[in-house]
C-alpha cells in the first residue's frame, strides 16, 4: 500500500498510497532546529512524534476541529488525506517565547493579555519570515476567507489544547500549525502535525521544557523528553 | 530663542524653544545606513534635508494632510510642534525594494498590486523589527482608533506624495513616516520628516536613485543627488 515517496521533509516522509487521496507518514528520528543548522538523531523520535500526534489530532477531531489525520498505521507512521498545503506556518502564541520574546524584547515567560496568532511565508530559503496579511495578500499565499477560516480554526485548536494539556498540568506557550486544501473535495483542513516538534509545552509547576525546546538549548535527551510527555498523554487516555 | 537640547538623532538634533509647545530640529550633515551601523558626513546633507522637507510638509499641509511643520527658520533649522511620538515606523510601499525585497524573496523594482502599509516597533536595540497589528495591540503601541487614522493619513500622504512626484518625472518607491500627538492638543499628526532620507524615490526614465540608497549601496554622493532631487522640486514651484 505504501507507494513512492513524494516528500521527505526534516521531521517525516510523505509517501502515496493506492488511494490518490490517502497519504502515508512515517516520522523521522530527525530533529532539527534554526532553519536546520541544527541537526541530531534521537532514537524512537519518530515513533513518539507518531504516537502523540495521533493521540492530539483524535482529540481535535473529536472537538470538532477538521484535520487531515485518518489513522495511525504503525510505530512511526500515519496515514492522512492528502492536501496542497497553504504555504503558511500559522502560529498561536499564549506566553512570549522564543522568536516573538526576542523579536519584542519581552522576556520568556510573560503572558499575553489575548492569544496572538502570527503568520510566516513558508519559505525556508528565506528563513520562513513574519509577514503580514498585507503581504499574505500581495503574495497571494491565501484568500482572505482563508485568512479567516484559519484564525477560526487556530484560536479553536488553542482552546482544545490548552484546556486538555492544563488538565495534565502543562501549560501550551505556543504552538506551530498548518493548513492544507483536501484534494478529494477542497475543504481547508489542518494538517502537518501536532507535536512536541511543533509545541511550546511547559509543566505548570516546575517550568520544565517538555518539547523541542530541550533540544534547541541542549536541556537533556529528546527522546526521554518526549516518551515522559507521552506518558502524561497517555494517563490521561 | 534654541534653547536646551532635547534629543539627537541619527540625522537631527530637537531644542526646545521659549514656546512648550514648539520645537527647533536642526538638519545633521550626517547620514547612517543599517541600524547606524554604516556612518558618514556629507557636507550640504542637512540644508538640503531641511529645504526638501519643509516643501514637502508645506506641501502636504495644503492637501489636508495635519503634520507637525510650522516653518523653516534657516538653513538648517524648521520649527515644528512639540509631539509625542508613537513608537512605530510606518511604511508605504508602492514598489517592492529594500527589507520587503529581502524578506518576502521579491525582485526589487517588482510592483504591488495594491500599496502595502508596514508597522515597525521603533527600538533601535531590536533593529526596529517588523510587528504586526496583534503585537502593536500587545505592547499597547497604538490603540485600534490611532492605527485606522494612521493607516488613513498615510493612504493619503502617498496619494499625494506620488502624484507629486510623478509629475516630477519620478516614481515613489516607499517611504517611512513617524506620527505623534501634539502636546498642545493631543491631535494625532505626522511628524518626524519627509525626505531623500526616508522615502525611495527612482527616475522614471533612468531608474536613477535619488534617495538614501545612493548612500547604503555606495553609488554616487548624497549630497550631490539631494541637490538633483531639489533642484527637480524647485522646479514644481
Amino acid at each position: 500500500m505504501k507507494r513512492a515517496m513524494l516528500y521527505e521533509g526534516k521531521a517525516k516522509k510523505v509517501y502515496r498510497t493506492d488511494n490518490p487521496y490517502e497519504l502515508l507518514i512515517d516520522y523521522k528520528d530527525e530533529a532539527t532546529a534554526y532553519n536546520a543548522e541544527k541537526k541530531a538523531v534521537f532514537v524512537g523520535k519518530g515513533q513518539l512524534n507518531n504516537a502523540i500526534s495521533s493521540i492530539l489530532f483524535t482529540m481535535l477531531h473529536e472537538a470538532g476541529v477538521d484535520n487531515h489525520f485518518i489513522r495511525k498505521l504503525s510505530d512511526t507512521e500515519q496515514l492522512v488525506s492528502a492536501v496542497t498545503i497553504v504555504p503558511l506556518e500559522v502560529i498561536v502564541r499564549n506566553v512570549a517565547a522564543g522568536s516573538m520574546a526576542k523579536r519584542l524584547g519581552l522576556e520568556e515567560g510573560t503572558p499575553l493579555s489575548q492569544p496572538i496568532i502570527e503568520f510566516c511565508y513558508k519559505r525556508d530559503d528565506l528563513g520562513d519570515p513574519l509577514v503580514t496579511e498585507d503581504h499574505i495578500r500581495e503574495l497571494q499565499l491565501a484568500t482572505e476567507s482563508e485568512l479567516a477560516l484559519i484564525r477560526q480554526s487556530a484560536a479553536k485548536v488553542n482552546d482544545v489544547l490548552s484546556t486538555y494539556f492544563d488538565a495534565l498540568g502543562i501549560q501550551l506557550i505556543d504552538f506551530k500549525l498548518e493548513f492544507g486544501h483536501k484534494e478529494e473535495n477542497g475543504q481547508l483542513v489542518l494538517a502537518d502535525e501536532v507535536s512536541p516538534d511543533t509545541c511550546r509545552l511547559w509543566d505548570k509547576e516546575t517550568g520544565e521544557r517538555l518539547d523541542k525546546d530541550v533540544f534547541r538549548r541542549d536541556l537533556g535527551d529528546l527522546s526521554t523528553t518526549y516518551q515522559k510527555l507521552l506518558e502524561r498523554l497517555g494517563a490521561a487516555q
